[in-house]
């Protein structure tokens, strides 16, 4: 009998594209057990809580059988050690992410000389986006329904809406 | 008869450098008309004004007879879509411009199938120039005579001068 | 009246593929003429002749009007020369794409100041295509008729077979 | 009961080195089952015979138990496909690395789209090391003891002893 | 006899890694003299005062004797007049610093044409530091004792204390 | 008295062009004497015989008092150490550049840990140039004297013209 192989997909996932969630099925392939790793990062200046990216996570993969999503603060390879797991998966979208990424890597195996980070690259279609710039298109009222899970959109607006409202 | 071709050239030209300059020259060559866009950017904290950076590019590129300068808030996409013109231009200094340009160019076009954005080469004496390092110049009391236009290397002056007497 | 204006798209097309079509697509948008380049370069070790590659692009592009393709030795700013345009346009795929292109943009600049390149970026579907990698796919036998037009899937495959004959 | 994943690391291996041994080991503990595949490219000119590829490799890894090594010849996909695995492991040296694995990965994706690549880094250590740079340090009469396998350095110092040999 | 070559390598060194110290030894044996130049860098939120960080570096090397820690304010350049020397240092560690240091060194030869920056690379085993990444292990409660001397993974720890305890 | 400082500029040279003379002239002024060392490369297909190239960059440099030129065969650091330096110059131009210079480097580190390996950046005028640019121009019949010293463009004139007369 083999082992249950299981890793960790580790972000802020602030807010959800669908670059993450190409990402998160190929993985769910790759591994018995995927956990979705949300961390707090209290420093950023996050759109959303917590709580509210666990969630949307939660329903944007939930036809995935083998995916759970939780929260965590702290070193990611403590997290990992935590879950009893030494796999971290990572998406490489472009060369800003890849020298990013293989310094986060080479830096958390120095901490772990046993976690390994694999690297997946995501669909195509999907090279291009990222959080930053999907929240840039909402700020300047443009259609993000392409970029992201139809109930991120929505908060994303709703977000957006009740910040202006507050100002006014 | 053949078709008018506009292009728009858009930015946030905080502060106006000689590598712009020389893209929207170039441009003006390929185009029949090019619309140099400055992005309001509330988020941003710039050293000038709307107005004012629309003011220091007008009389930096006057001699130019088909360029027009104008600002505009919202998507790039939209501001092109007003305007009539499917052509972006940009200009590609390094690898680090080359990333973030083609997947800015990658989501304008997923907004709009029909929107090309052209990339231009700066001329090497300019290939190092940007607008932080040129802020930074100033602020460490050096001159950018030779980076930016008179009258903007004059107004940068002054900002760092008012704002020091302002915290005195 | 506006002045009509022409491009060089320059190359050496062995053998075409989606991406290349793609990017004369492009082009044929931004111009009012564009004279797709075959290069000889006898010194590389082509799968087809001279007289094949034009014919080969011909029949990809004849839905397109203003789209001629051409043969030429001799260097590119030249061949422009030739032809009355300063526009010389190249496809960007990727970081590799854009050394080597910034760097063959700028030599060509110095040898005559007026040339301009002009950069765009093809679809992100063609954004692994090359010539090569292509040639390799049909060398080991792989399907190839999702990478390249028709007829010049079967000439590939074509040549393969009487290579092979040839050796027997 | 799990199902046994089962992966393919392909390359030439031409002279294996340290860093392919230290990805083979990576690779093997994220599989339950790791096939070096070792690819005939007539086309290059290889120092060794696939025979001798295959036994070098065999030897240098002997201490996994999971690791089988194969040769074979065509496309990468299909022989992923007469495997029964939809894996495939590559190394991430740097940025060139990149670049060429990251097209390779979606062409061969799009051939199969079920097919996944996993990128895994080496060692720091190993960073540098190519199968080129060894060569050129054998071709100078150099000691390449601590960038591959021993019976590696010894093939290699063979095979220049008994080349220039050959040559007089 | 020989004139005396000095050096400048200027920096934040906030806070110093062992990436910085290696690449001093390294220009300290390249150089008959090397200035350490901490910048003041008002605008940035430093963890650490200019007068801590020249005594951080001053304690890590001082077991080399041709090195002086100083601070400085203005323009780099500025400050290698004064001290009578052409030579700047700095560490290449990935294409992002590649880009960006390649940036800085024209730029600085702009302001003065007889500057020279000299690249080092520093030790494969720090090619993943820098010392954001550091702050980034400090915050979330990981140890940095290899990363950084000891005396600097000490005050880092308790400046993380003191601003916690700050806050309750 | 300070120590002599001696350092070794390694390359090919074939054919020299003034981005190699642009970084002697700025080895010359950060070392007491600098030893341009020409690579004998029995394998690759040189335009020049090492005589001719070692007497070319002779020319080209005479009016620099501290610069040798000599040719070597075998491994660079083997030379460095006949010359009694560690210091070996290296110019870097662009991306591809960079990674193979950093490879060479540790690689070279990596066989004699006290080497040291010291990248300079070339005037921004000449940071398109190379090698094999030139000889492509050339061949092509274009004008390299912009690019070369006089004599290497009369050089490489000659040898095209021999070579044609001897194909006829």
């Amino acid at each position: 009998m083999q082992k249950k192989r299981i890793a960790l997909y580790p972000g802020t996932f602030d807010a959800l594209t669908y670059g993450h969630v190409d990402i998160i099925q190929r993985a769910s392939r790759l591994f018995d057990k995927l956990v979705v790793g949300v961390a707090h990062n209290p420093g950023k200046s996050n759109w959303f809580s917590i709580k509210d990216r666990v969630e949307m996570i939660r329903k944007a993969v939930e036809f995935l059988d083998n995916v759970e999503v939780q929260d965590f603060s702290g070193l990611t390879v403590e997290f990992a050690r935590e879950l009893g797991t030494l796999f971290i998966v990572r998406g490489l979208r472009a060369i800003s992410d890849f020298e990013f990424e293989i310094q986060l890597a080479l830096l958390n195996r120095q901490m772990n000389p046993d976690i390994e980070t694999v690297f997946l690259a995501p669909s195509t279609e999907f090279i291009f986006l990222s959080s930053s710039a999907v929240k840039d298109v909402v700020i300047h009222g443009g259609d993000v329904s392409g970029f992201v899970p139809e109930h991120v959109a929505e908060a994303m607006k709703e977000r957006i809406h009740s910040r202006k409202g507050g100002q006014s």
